[in-house]
């Protein structure tokens, strides 16, 4: 079916606009969303730029997608026409491989398929995302929304919240544990949100006195100013867990020294090189550095089921499909509380 | 008590020459041991040089020491004048702190005092080490000798077997994993000895195919060329556990590659800043980065009875105290195998 709603960039760097896109027509386990709300990733503006030099024109971004079910397929069974749904990050993997079959398709040794600008038989060639009317896909990889939550304060769940809900469980953040989160953007607002939530004494690590006091609000029980040589040497070694969120390379040789001995810093949002990581400081202290890469769907599930029981959303500022190549400016100067996301009514 | 006989650097980049020292009494928990054979390990050259900016002159190297107990304190209950004993890294820690309560005395969160050029009360205000005729230690910090090993080629499992030996308990080195030793030194050399001994499918990573062949003989399963691009791509995503003894910042990247989902590299070698350590390798994949630094005493006894149990022993290649400087120029050039031992004898 074709669609006119789309908002794609044909050529790097080319404003978003609309465009005409096809989706797969309605397979026996596939699920047709009617699209609400698409959140503003900051991988959309790089994969709009082809800064990883990985893009493929035109490009539908897009991967915090919450909206309604407007069809489903013969044998689909966990949704019915009108259930709130959505996709996240992923729409296909191998299901056959080790990490597949521990569901951690993010991990997929055969490369997941991404919700946008992945190789796919749909129509066009590669997938597109959620800037636009609808999308279709496989029900194992559709999401169920609480109905307690606000859907368009939700979108965000979708890739800001897997993203650092995923790592906080994985290395086992909760009370007793001192967790810092690095950054206050839309991953690090999920990440003091989940630290709270979870049990954890919740440090914000920031450059920022304005977005201490703004992380507090947010759950944060203190605020460590990392411009402040004698705070920052006084939580020396004090640290469990760390969650590094800054989103370019950083020098993080102040950080590691935070952990404590066995302690972890996990990076989800710097996706490059990291300039003199200092073995050092690794070595005096056995001390980790580590990654992380959104989540699994049934972990997505439990992240979506956990922010229902705790009333968790993302904090967003809702903007019209017309508005966002200005939304992007915006993003580059980390110019939003903290998350974009797109009313897709508007379109 | 004075002695002539301690080899000691007077000054940066000195030549080690024959040096009057002064050791402490021995005190009631103390230990003194005539020291047999010492180990030569690039630390040592590196304190000798002042690479590291923190010699304190004179310096007198050594911490892979073994001998026999020449005299006891009153209250010493674990050894008995004539008994094989060793001293390693570290000859004092505060005992108090978290890291010491866990026998991890070399993770004292107050520091603990190296064998040699650590500040002391002992005369001289700074530690000396083993290339010396004797030396007075803490009872709970010298070790017990396994009875059937030859005790000159047991002198670098103080250091490198410690250091080679923690982490891959830590990190569950068995049967059932896959596990790659980078580079073939002092230390690599007892890594592929004890990965082989815990059971893992030990493979050599080298540049080198005739240090491929030695590891073979050393107990590795399989030899991996890191010149091979084919080789290297064969096995991407193939390693459980890879122990980095390269000595010196290089490339890691290529090893990160080689790291299953969940894997772990741990740095052993490198001392300082790795360059463009890869964030979107640890992302995509979970990858863990982190270091390791010696062992604790309890873990080094371990060790220690570990190697008597499989015979396990270093290479060494015996010198005379006068040939030392030959032997530091001929460590620069990596030409040992695989570890220089001092016959303290010939002092």
């Amino acid at each position: 079916m074709k669609q006119t709603s789309a908002f794609a960039a044909k050529t790097a760097r080319s404003p978003l606009e609309s465009f005409l896109i096809e989706r797969r027509p309605v397979g026996a386990t596939d699920i047709q969303i009617e699209i609400d709300y698409c959140g503003v990733c900051h991988t959309d503006l790089h994969f709009v730029n082809n800064d990883w030099g990985m893009s493929e024109y035109p490009i539908v971004p897009g991967h915090e997608i919450v909206g309604r079910v407007s069809a489903i397929g013969a044998e689909v069974t966990k949704f019915k026409v009108g259930d709130s749904a959505a996709v996240g990050c992923m729409v296909k993997a191998c299901g056959e491989c080790e990490s597949c079959k521990k569901g951690q398709e993010q991990y997929c040794l055969n490369g997941f398929t991404a919700t946008y600008n992945s190789p796919t038989e749909d129509p066009g060639s590669f997938t597109y995302g959620g800037y636009s009317k609808s999308i279709v896909a496989d029900e194992s990889f559709v999401l169920s929304m609480p109905d307690n939550l606000d859907l368009k304060a939700t979108a965000p769940l979708l890739c800001a919240g897997i993203t650092t809900y995923s790592p906080m469980k994985h290395w086992n953040a909760g009370p007793g544990m001192k967790v810092g989160v690095v950054g206050l953007g839309g991953l690090g607002h999920m990440g003091v949100k989940f630290a709270h939530a979870l049990g954890a004494h919740t440090v914000m690590i920031t450059t920022s006195p304005e977005k201490g006091d703004n992380a507090q609000s947010l759950g944060a029980d203190e605020v460590l100013l990392s411009t402040d040589s004698d705070a920052m040497a006084k939580e020396m070694g004090q640290f469990d867990f760390i969650l590094n969120t800054i989103p370019v390379n950083h020098a993080i040789d102040p950080y590691l020294d935070l952990l404590k001995v066995d302690g972890t810093m996990c990076v989800v949002g710097a996706v490059e090189p990291l300039e003199k990581v200092n073995a050092a400081q690794l070595i005096f202290g056995r001390k980790t550095l580590v990654g992380s890469l959104i989540g699994g769907i049934k972990e997505t599930q439990e992240m979506l089921d956990f922010c229902g029981e705790k009333e968790i959303v993302s904090d967003v500022e809702m903007i019209q499909i017309n508005e966002i190549n200005h939304a992007f400016e915006r993003l580059v100067k980390s110019d939003v509380k903290y998350r974009f996301v797109i009313d897709m009514k508007s379109l």
